[in-house]
């Protein structure tokens, strides 16, 4: 379908704004390096990687364009120093020929052996713990060839969620029994401050950015104190869109979101809704006078359930149709109906297309199979996302 | 994997109880053969068939066992008289030998090609509709080779969401209509009674069942009285699972979610929670002293965010702690927290497994890209569902 415009796509479908994508990436390689950080971008909003089809319309016809590939994009074209959520994607990146994967997740028991697969076999595996069970894990399995483990130390600076308390006396003595042990190496100190998601404006996102950074900075000094040093991160894409000079103190910086963004992120302050560059495609595929309402080809399955309750106009933003709201969603239905007065149905005939800007991108993309890419709205491939742990 | 127990699984995983999916399934068919109607199952909530890694553990070994598909077993194993929610469900079943495929969903104008295709293609493919624009659009893609287009009318019967209100004069003349369109032949009355997904218990459940098969009937008098005999059905698991003796007078009944069941059909009151045929497993992967919680390794992209303020213990019914509560999810976190009183850590250490009753199937089995199929707790296969539209 490459060359067609997005109409020709059945829906529901998710569209990927490529040129937006470069420009999200864009800006923020730019900002890192202006800061002088390290950015480790975060797949787990897109997790694709493959272009096989992306092509570029372009006055010679299409052209395979693999620069267009969503997590070289996001490395400026290294495929090195990334971060990932799941084992699913870390296997997908490293069959992709990418290198330095930190799996930013508090070591899963069940998974042990498979991690240490993948850190013998690739130049740069890093895991991540908040637990001393988990230090014993990887003792219990060293590596081979004389490989070691590269472990982060995750702190929570006030996020509520992984992560030892960076007050508590027992994350220091964690990161030193770290350092101590054998086949283990203490690589970096990791905090996500995902308590900026609930900031209302770059002051409050700054804020939080600020404290997240200092408390990483001071537990710094205190590994420093005894004869430690290693690497240090924070991230979210709240906190990296609006980044204070305090993190410029550290190593690296991990945001992901930033890559799509979307209305939540235009909410917090770390976008504005021009720079999402993701949409949902819906067509209109019932009238209902008696309620009012009209039914849309999206339901659950095309948008996710994120979101509810936290617009004025429901699940999503309907795009050049403000006084539209989403209602409701079951599996393949959606319900619209006005925010106020009567829908004018001559407005909205069968079959014609509404665009939905997803409440949270993740969580929309995670819905679907496939990504439709384009550019200016004409197709010029598909991004297929790895699924599953 | 097969022949290991479900320990076995790295989680999350979504694994199915495949004796408890057979038990569901013969009820289903005996209710059905005992009230005298034919049942039509619906595809939806698993959109499996592949059975080609589907084992049976037994004394001589491991064991290919074709009628443990999970559509052959709603079928009876006929692969005949199915009803799907999307076209790619359509052409997944198509393609691996089924037939009398019902696409129930209100014909969607961008996907009538692709049904027409399917219609000359298969032995019998119906489509739905609730507006006259539809049969136009039919009318413009006459078949090739004398085929007809089978479609049934879609009726609103109290539901509230697709249909044609069963009260409009306008119903009855779309269903003359279709009747007289050449080319075109109505199959059949469809309601779906979706508004017993808010009853509480057999009684209100009957209450609607009946109201909505009393809807439907008299309109079939309605037909009946300027000369239109067709085809009536109507469906939801709430009502298939406690038909009402009006039901018998329907030529089919459509029902999708008993082959699993879930949280919330025994809340309705369609099933015990001991019916429900589906978990997802989770191990936990952090302690939070400080925030009297614990995280497990399920997010919403293992359970879906269906459910949110229906339940006293979260997202989720924990099975056998009855005193845990999922409190929230993002991506790949879950927080449990007690649901009154201090968490005993020593019951939960890092890695150990806990077991969700999904909410709702539906939306659970929709995150998992495979599903884990046991037998009394011992892995005998996975599913592979299709996905898209």
């Amino acid at each position: 379908m490459d060359g067609e415009p997005l109409s020709a796509l059945c829906t529901p479908a998710l569209v990927v704004d490529v040129s937006q994508v470069k420009k999200n990436a864009q800006k923020m390689i730019e900002r890192c390096q202006k800061l002088g950080v390290q950015l480790r971008p975060h797949m787990k909003t897109h997790k694709t990687i493959d272009a096989t089809n992306v092509t570029t319309a372009n006055n010679r016809g299409t052209q395979l364009c693999s620069e267009s590939e969503c997590a070289d994009i996001m490395t400026g074209g290294s495929r090195r120093c990334i971060v990932v959520s799941t084992l699913a994607e870390a296997c997908f990146y490293a069959d992709h020929g990418f290198d330095d994967i930190l799996y930013a997740y508090s070591l899963p028991f069940d998974k042990v052996e498979r991690c240490a697969v993948l850190s013998e076999r690739l130049e740069l595996f890093q895991v991540l713990l908040d637990h001393p069970d988990a230090l014993e894990q990887l003792k219990k399995r060293p590596l081979r060839n004389g490989r070691l483990w590269h472990v982060w130390l995750k702190l929570d600076c006030g996020n509520g969620r992984a992560g030892i308390l960076h007050s508590e006396p027992e994350a220091l003595r964690l990161a030193q029994a770290i350092a101590a042990t054998t086949g283990v190496k203490l690589t970096g100190v990791y905090a996500h401050c995902g308590n900026t998601y609930n900031c209302n404006g770059v002051q409050e996102i700054q804020a939080v950015a600020k404290e997240t950074t200092n408390f990483t900075l001071q537990f710094m000094e205190k590994l420093k104190a005894v004869g430690i040093t290693c690497k240090s991160s924070i991230g979210s894409t709240p906190s990296c869109s609006h980044p204070v000079q305090e993190m410029a103190q550290l190593s690296e910086v991990h945001p992901g979101n930033y890559i799509f963004y979307d209305v939540q992120q235009s909410l917090i302050g770390s976008c504005g809704v021009d720079e999402v560059a993701v949409r949902v495609l819906t067509r209109v595929i019932g009238h209902c006078p008696h309620r009012n309402q009209l039914l849309i080809d999206c339901g659950w399955t095309g948008l996710s359930l994120d979101g509810a309750g936290k617009l004025p106009t429901g699940y999503t933003v309907i795009e050049g149709h403000p006084k539209l709201k989403l209602l409701s969603m079951t599996q393949e239905h959606g319900r619209v109906e006005p925010t106020s007065g009567k829908l004018d149905y001559e407005m909205y005939p069968l079959g014609s297309l509404l665009t939905l800007i997803p409440y949270h991108s993740c969580a929309t993309a995670m819905m679907h199979p496939v990504y439709h890419v384009h550019s200016e709205g004409v197709l010029v491939g598909k991004w297929t996302p790895t699924r599953g742990w």
